[in-house]
């Protein structure tokens, strides 16, 4: 056994002398020492933030109203009583008042804080406000103009009219830009007219269609004249009307001529929502029906645009990352909602006992699988959620307004890997109950099935991560061909201060990686840097350095099947990309705590240690790369790597109830509050 | 960019030239020349193995009978319409007359294969017959005499005895030798009496509880008087009537006197098995009730056994690894039954074209992000299936009796890994599927949920982790301690041949490892064998290894402190040591195939490339592990490895098809081989 090792083994039998058994180790678990214990108001006000006061309306009203009841939980409900109790909740919500739908734009950090706080109930809720807001509101308020602000968003923001977005068909998922729906223009009539050519072109999946909608937003081709023919103008947005008004039989409308509309049945997770798909025959809408922020027909049916048509269409999905950013929040609140309820049931359930002559059982909390399977999520739920802040910050800050390029980019990437996340955290959650992770009455499974959805809604997580290389790949290839090949700005700034070897800590400097050095935040950034630029390099030189004579045309077959063998590749760097943010804005909040007046060290010092944790975990992960890389360096690194984790989260368990107890999530979402059963 | 890397882009293109463009790669899925196409019926005759007239029958039985329609995807049906077409199902099964209960004993490799089949069905169906054979059945065969035997068998065969397996109690879940129900013995009426002392003492999950047991094997701490105290005897069977015949009001039977249940309401999975809670007050029930196999006690209410009763509870428990081996392969059946769907969908769902000129969109199984989702898990699939049926002819060769202990190392590792992969696997089929995954009618999420629980099922895998652990481990202290420390045996032989320098082959030798070598089996042979060793001998000399003037006293409190840290490590040799198992199995059941008349070289070519991915996925997974040990060596050895399984999963994705096609999954529980919509 080398050195590192047998230091590693006293340490921990020190650690375990100290604390003198593991009955003590075991209580701990419950009761600490008064000086040891982290102030959970602080971690709280740090998690809710400044709008703690609206999430806090909204945690009353989750736990006095009976319309956030989870009955489905308990015994099958039909689809129907389901949908309409998910409508009523999403009503008692805006009854409070607490967002306008034009926060989206204005007050981005609200309209954020408040969705993260409505994703604690039944997911369908937010997925609901997601369809209605984000999604149908959000093109009346991005892509309309005063006319349909004035006609409509009222009426959306008060849930009066729930509408649908028309964008995805059934033939087109990821591929947005496929699609097929027309949209042509009758001069006479002053009409558009939208039609679903064939089955695949269906509008499918958003909620609204089967049941409540009453109007849709049906992103089409749009057709005009062109002396006999026709040209194709690309995709344009429409106000199509689907249902009527209330009528004898139906009080969400009967459908409106041209109009079919099918149910998609159920599904694994969101069942509160009229999933559907939607077509169209011959369905003629007003002129003014065209959302004409960027482009408009006149009544000649002569198109007129502010934006070339070859950016027309990611000029118009580009308003659309507060979207995504809400659902990566979602995933978020799904994983804290877990690792609430796994806590609570890991420090109450008993489980063995130590030695063979006792037969008291322990706290499962108290074993090391059960803390690896916890504590590193609980440490990357505060990372992740620091990290969201500070996105939410920059969209928010007058100013210094971010580019959209780099908010759509951080909203791909924080997407996908949160929501990659806060599926393992679930599974792993899942696991820690047993058995009882599988009664739906204990919510884990409920979450799980959720959470998934969210890795491939709202851009499948390997689409977005091919968004977010190319973003980066972008901005390295246009320094790298430069007169100046090696000054990195914006997003890549951070490459022209690395330096070749480690910031040296402690009693480190040269050979083998000291414990001190492992655990040391500085030398985590170094590390977090030197992967993503090594990795950006990598990719880079694969795709444009390979021969000066033979450089390949991007967007050719040749340029694909090179992009397409290296697709692992975007995974790593938009992971790369995500730890390396992360890490810098969980520290940045973590100062800014530090600085202010309520804060005490213990607090800072745990939060402290899960930074270092969450980094040292995502290291692992990727370690083949940072030891062959020259990164890690140690005989033993595997296995001291592995020993830090282990005893960071040892160290962090018997503060794990109060870490989840910050998440705040009302009792009636935590059922192992009440007993274990 | 390095050498290695530039040839590897080269060979890329090289390859991508020669089959000339992107389209004819995408016609390569479904048009092959014929000299290319692998022998699909070689494929599934490998699999279905020696009882494929058993499978056939079963597979014509789900295809045609109604039962086997899975009416609980398209709407919530209640519990009991579940519990009931269940039930039936499990009664068309029977009387099929493919397997009789004692072939649990007497032919396991007629069994599993059974076992294996019936798990393409609604997964509901196969456990029920967990619980009616292997658990309340494998009670009476392997722990009661003949007298149990004649009595119970025949009805408990034919579904007419539906029964419990009690040993799991509420409060102690995986530490089953805690349990609390107790049973003492009144010698004036010659009964037992049971009783639960406690709530957490009730019976806890097991199927047959609710509903439709009418009886159960009860796990109880057998008291008998000892002078005016009572002695705890240990932990014993006991057959206890819970029903009556049926009623009036029930066809199952009404509770008898002091027998309580309660349902546990609904679950993620296996909603069509009434799990419940099951305990008992002052329940009498005869002498000749109790299962004497290995013990009894006699008139005057005097014990009497056969083991030391140190050894009482292991041994009772040691004849269950059939159930264990049942559940793995339930495991495997979802994750094939998951990755036929997926391929299906992968095949015919375009997406996206490969230039920004052409419009055609190709099947997403071109894209790398898919073929690395899925191929690797067909590639796991093959090769723990043939690893199952070496296990299986293990089992049931005469003579060659493989030794308890052996089989229940082999039972727990491979169900912990084989369910893992299961979960990974239905992720990743989920994830390819997109939006229609999340619809309960594709099946995916609903086999998703259904594979989790067997991560935790018949012993949590982490726990599982740690006995195969300290069966290995035990085997290597006792040789290390003894007078020929390197005389390795049995399980640890292998460890005598490791060679220090890897296998030279090829163009290779000395310094970086040539692609080549990357693909090599006898490299992979090496890689795998080094790594469980050393992973071994770092566990071993962490707990045993340290001073020799202070060694550890096994089961102390500072050795469960030692231990408890280390079980990450547990986790690591159990992934090694079945990782080993698998490729050498694997290979085993290739050669074998390969000495066949009928077996064509593109099949066995392919099955070749097939064990390669796996063994590569497997090495990637613990990159670190091999790089540090300087077991695998390379500039760019992280990406090599990579471009490898890149390249591997392409080669093979044109055969993707055929080889689960192979798997022959009934059309009825595939829904996207009708049409997608």
């Amino acid at each position: 056994m080398d050195k590192a090792t047998l230091r590693r083994i006293d340490n921990t039998l020190k650690h375990l002398t100290k604390v003198s058994d593991i009955e003590s180790l075991h209580k701990s678990t419950t009761t600490l020492k008064d000086e040891e214990i982290p102030n959970v108001k602080l971690l709280r006000s740090m998690l809710d933030g400044e709008f703690h006061f609206d999430r806090d309306r909204l945690r009353e009203l989750f736990q006095s109203s009976n319309t956030f009841n989870e009955n489905f939980l308990m015994k099958p409900i039909t689809t129907d009583e389901h949908r309409e109790q998910t409508l009523q909740a999403v009503s008692e919500i805006i009854q409070l008042q607490l967002v306008q739908l034009s926060d989206m734009e204005k007050n981005p950090k609200k309209f954020l804080s408040w969705f993260e706080s409505i994703s604690m109930c039944d997911p369908s809720i937010s997925l609901k406000f997601a369809v209605q807001y984000n999604l149908w509101g959000g093109t009346i308020l991005f892509l309309g103009t005063k006319k349909h602000h004035d006609k409509y968003l009222s009426d959306i923001g008060s849930g009066k009219l729930l509408g649908v977005f028309g964008l995805t068909e059934l033939g087109h998922g990821s591929n947005v830009n496929g699609l097929e729906t027309i949209a042509t223009f009758d001069t006479t009539t002053q009409e558009f007219i939208i039609n679903s050519p064939t089955w695949e072109s269906q509008k499918y999946w958003p909620g609204n269609i089967s049941k409540h909608g009453k109007m849709a937003t049906v992103f089409a081709r749009l057709l005009l004249k062109n002396n006999n023919s026709s040209k194709d103008m690309g995709i344009h947005a429409f106000v199509v009307p689907i249902r009527s008004g209330e009528s004898h039989n139906n009080k969400y409308g009967e459908l409106l001529p041209g109009v079919t509309v099918r149910d998609i049945s159920l599904k694994s997770c969101y069942n509160g929502i009229d999933n559907g798909g939607l077509s169209f025959k011959n369905v003629r809408i007003p002129r003014e029906n065209m959302l004409d922020r960027f482009s408009r027909v006149d009544e000649n049916g002569v198109y007129h645009s502010e934006i070339p048509s070859n950016r027309h269409f990611a000029m118009t999905m580009s308003v659309f990352f507060i979207g995504r950013l809400c659902l990566s929040l979602n995933a978020l609140c799904l994983m804290k909602s877990g690792l609430s309820i796994a806590i609570g049931y890991a420090k109450n359930r008993h489980q063995f006992a130590t030695t063979t002559k006792s037969k008291k059982e322990i706290p499962i909390l108290v074993y090391s699988t059960t803390q690896l399977r916890l504590i590193p999520y609980i440490a990357r739920s505060y990372a992740l959620d620091c990290a969201h802040k500070v996105i939410a910050d920059l969209l928010t800050n007058n100013g210094t307004n971010t580019a959209k390029d780099v908010i759509h980019s951080y909203s791909s990437g924080f997407k996908a890997i949160t929501s990659w996340a806060s599926v393992e955290s679930l599974q792993l959650s899942r696991e820690v109950l047993g058995g009882q992770g599988f009664r739906l009455c204990n919510r884990i499974p409920m979450l799980l099935n959720h959470a998934d959805l969210i890795t491939t809604g709202e851009g499948d997580n390997t689409v977005l991560c091919q968004q977010v290389t190319k973003f980066l790949l972008a901005k390295y290839h246009s320094v790298i061909k430069s007169s100046e090949p090696s000054n990195f700005k914006g997003e890549l700034a951070y490459i022209n201060s690395i330096t070749s070897q480690p910031p040296i800590i402690g009693g480190g400097g040269g050979g083998d990686h000291s414990l001190t050095e492992l655990i040391s935040i500085p030398f985590h950034k170094w590390l977090l840097e030197k992967r993503e630029y090594i990795l950006i390099k990598t990719l880079h030189s694969r795709l444009y350095g390979r021969l000066d004579d033979e450089l390949i045309e991007p967007n050719t077959e040749r340029w694909f099947s090179n992009w397409n063998q290296s697709l692992p590749l975007c995974k790593m760097i938009t992971k790369a990309n995500v730890d390396r943010l992360t890490q810098s804005f969980f520290l940045q909040k973590i100062n800014q705590l530090a600085s202010s007046f309520s804060a005490d060290t213990n607090t800072i010092y745990l939060l402290k240690n899960l930074c270092r944790l969450d980094t040292l975990c995502q290291i692992q992960k990727d370690l083949g790369f940072f030891i062959n890389n020259g990164l890690l360096v140690g005989e033993s690194i595997w296995i001291q790597l592995q020993d830090e984790i282990t005893h960071l989260s040892r160290d962090i368990s018997p503060h794990a109830h109060l870490l989840t107890e910050a998440f705040a999530i009302p009792n009636k979402f935590n059922p192992l509050q009440k007993s274990i059963e």
